[in-house]
């Protein structure tokens, strides 16, 4: 067997063996196979496709290239991912919310890249939150308030992080196949029994229709079958941000204002949506419209925001803030951004959004960018509002005038107005399982 | 326009325009591109191709990524080039034919890489003989006595070597556009006014059937047409070996001796076929009948041997190893080849045999190998000769006995000998303009 082979074989159209798969991943991980090697396989694999079977040995020989976390000493853990979106603090919502309904909540997140943020970022907003804590730490934490959050700290499928560098480069990233292993392998890696994942659809998401939405979570249903980790996918609208906060202290007040009961309309669907099926999952109840109920329920008798208090103060976090988010410092101009039409809101462009709040400094459009945490987007008015001329539909907070000014009309233009009366959008599209 | 946006073109098969093509092409040379972007979209276009203008806009680049000859001061003159094969001497002895007929001869030739020999390598094996002269040289020999065979000292499209080598390690070789762009771009860079082709077909040859390389020939045709050479492509069987020998000065003996008159049936017909319609292309006459005797009529009457004498002279070679060529240093060792079985030649291992002999050191099997000019192989059988047990089949010159004996056995396997008739293999394939 030799690279050669393996590369010509996928050039035409052929199916590789897994032993095949795994002599790749194993090489080009230990640096044997080059990168221009790999950027043709990979290209090939773009072009030609894998089945099921192909796609699921990719995978584990990715999952396998590093450290594998065990969690069963936890029960039943159930992960929660995201596929990216803007404004997602939606793992600051839930993960409380799990572990006060007594599901163990162990999550290891990452940091925001290009046009989407980080849970991590968002975490390291609130003064003396360390996400940086060893598995042991993580592990106890979870055994005595049943709740960690912590950053990607173990060298978890280093094949995926090699091959997605990769595939950024060489125009690779848009591929089912390859998106559905990259996901699935870091999951297999992290430890987790069962993963709701939440697929975003739109124009701030990977997957623009809900055609490609719906392949990429039968391809990461099929592969987590095939690994015996049971997975349900949730299909979400990412056409506008989730919510109104870009930016990572924006959104950590975002989210405590949710779990003290002030919920926007879609982050209230998708925190049910997610959480119902999470609860299913760890075998809390099977019927939806009763385990949305239990979350409401420990929205509304705050246990929920309890939980997350002790997960802020069990890290280092400095609680007061939690209690009272005046205190977060806020950025030195408030800009706001009115609006030049009357009529509908009707589309906005989200990716752009996304790098406007990057360019602000909430995010990284290079791996080595610094994050300013209170920079950010407050957004008035989403998709089927109503909007008079001279209204304002959004506030951008930045640290640099001239940055912030630039920002304004830039994201003006991302909003589209209508004369017709235009319908507000729907958050859930679809659930596969 | 970046690199990013081209590959993504091409990997959802779109055609390229002529300023990507350009960037890819310049910004690769100077080494702005990397080798695994490269990779990525040169297997973009292995799977999905490219029409007759972006394959002739690909060619035209590479040409003109270095210098490009010019020989319009020599007027009329007519390259010619081969795909590759095994034995492979019809320069040595074409290209004194056709400066005999007064018809400029001016070539730049390669050295042997894998499984095939190189004309610059079997000039070298005449003492003396210079093949690294500079290009005023070059002209003023084709001026003074109508013919100079020298070796490629320019820096003729530097892109073609740089993509060719990543080619060969990324399983990229056997693509029809790649091979015709290569092809073409350093005929173009070359300077000649017209080409005529040899396209070689079979077990020895790129192109393993007459579909592939007609296919390859109509694209070189079409691109010489847009870029105004005319091209003319032979197609030649290359099932066997050309001729009886195989290694540099064994074939240095054969065009000699094929300049004296005693030419294998292959060799005359390739000859007289190539030199035929190099007459016409020059102009010299339209009637390919009346050319072929033309080209027999210098080699009877000696004019043809005249003039590659005077070629050795003048780039310095020493002309009584022509004269006389038993002067040639021997290998120590000659072991025959004995078959072990009767019957007819159904078949030769054409590309082994070109490896066997690379082996015995008359090729380089890596860039950096040394040339032993006095080893290889003589052919005895071809297919369908009849051969009784015990004869010889072939003979193997070797320096080193071990090695000898190897090349022995190895070479006995390539014969594959029926008890059935067998016919005599057709040498010209075809011809496409």
């Amino acid at each position: 067997m030799n690279i050669l082979e393996i590369i010509a074989k996928k050039r035409d159209n052929k199916i590789l063996t897994k032993e095949e798969i795994n002599y790749f991943i194993k090489n080009y991980t230990k640096g044997n196979i080059t990168d221009y090697q790999a950027a043709a396989l990979i290209m090939a694999i773009y072009i030609n496709g894998m089945n099921y079977e192909e796609i699921t040995d990719f995978t584990l020989a990715m999952a396998n290239s590093g450290e594998i976390l065990d969690l069963s000493e936890l029960g039943m853990v159930i992960d929660k991912h995201s596929t990216g979106g803007i404004g997602d603090k939606i793992t600051l919502i839930l993960m409380p919310i799990i572990a006060s309904l007594g599901i163990p909540a162990a999550k290891m997140s990452g940091r925001g890249l290009g046009f989407t943020g980080g849970t991590v970022d968002k975490l390291e907003s609130i003064p003396g939150y360390d996400t940086n804590i060893d598995i042991e730490k993580f592990i106890n934490n979870v055994k005595n308030i049943g709740i960690s959050l912590m950053g990607q700290t173990l060298n978890l499928a280093p094949a995926d992080k090699k091959i997605y560098a990769l595939r950024d480069t060489i125009s690779c990233v848009e591929s089912i196949p390859l998106i559905a292993s990259s996901i699935m392998s870091k999951k297999i890696a992290a430890g987790a029994e069962k993963i709701v994942l939440e697929v975003t659809v739109g124009s701030g998401a990977f997957m623009k229709n809900i055609e490609d939405a719906t392949e990429l979570s039968k391809t990461m249903i099929g592969i987590g079958n095939l690994a015996k980790k049971e997975t349900v996918c949730i299909l979400t609208n990412m056409n506008e941000p989730i919510g109104y906060s870009i930016g990572n202290a924006l959104e950590v007040i975002e989210a405590v204002e949710a779990l003290n009961g002030k919920m926007s309309e879609d982050v209230k669907e998708i925190v049910l949506e997610l959480g119902s099926y999470m609860i299913k999952l760890a075998g809390k109840g099977d019927n939806i419209e009763k385990n949305k109920e239990l979350i409401m329920e420990n929205i509304n008798n705050k246990k929920a925001l309890q939980k997350f208090k002790e997960l802020v103060k069990n890290q280092g976090g400095d609680v007061s803030y939690i209690d009272d988010t005046s205190k977060f410092e806020r950025a030195k101009f408030v800009l706001p951004v009115v609006s030049d039409k009357e009529g509908y809101i009707k589309s906005m462009d989200n990716q752009k959004i996304g790098y406007i709040s990057s360019g602000l400094g909430a995010g990284r459009l290079k791996k080595e960018d610094k994050i300013n945490n209170k920079v950010g987007i407050i957004i008035n008015k989403k998709i089927g509002d109503k909007v008079t001329s001279k209204e304002i539909l959004a506030y951008i907070h930045s640290d640099d005038y001239e940055v912030g000014i630039k920002a304004v009309n830039d994201l003006r233009e991302c909003f589209e107005i209508s004369d017709e009366y235009i319908q507000k959008q729907k958050h859930i599209l679809g659930i596969i399982k």
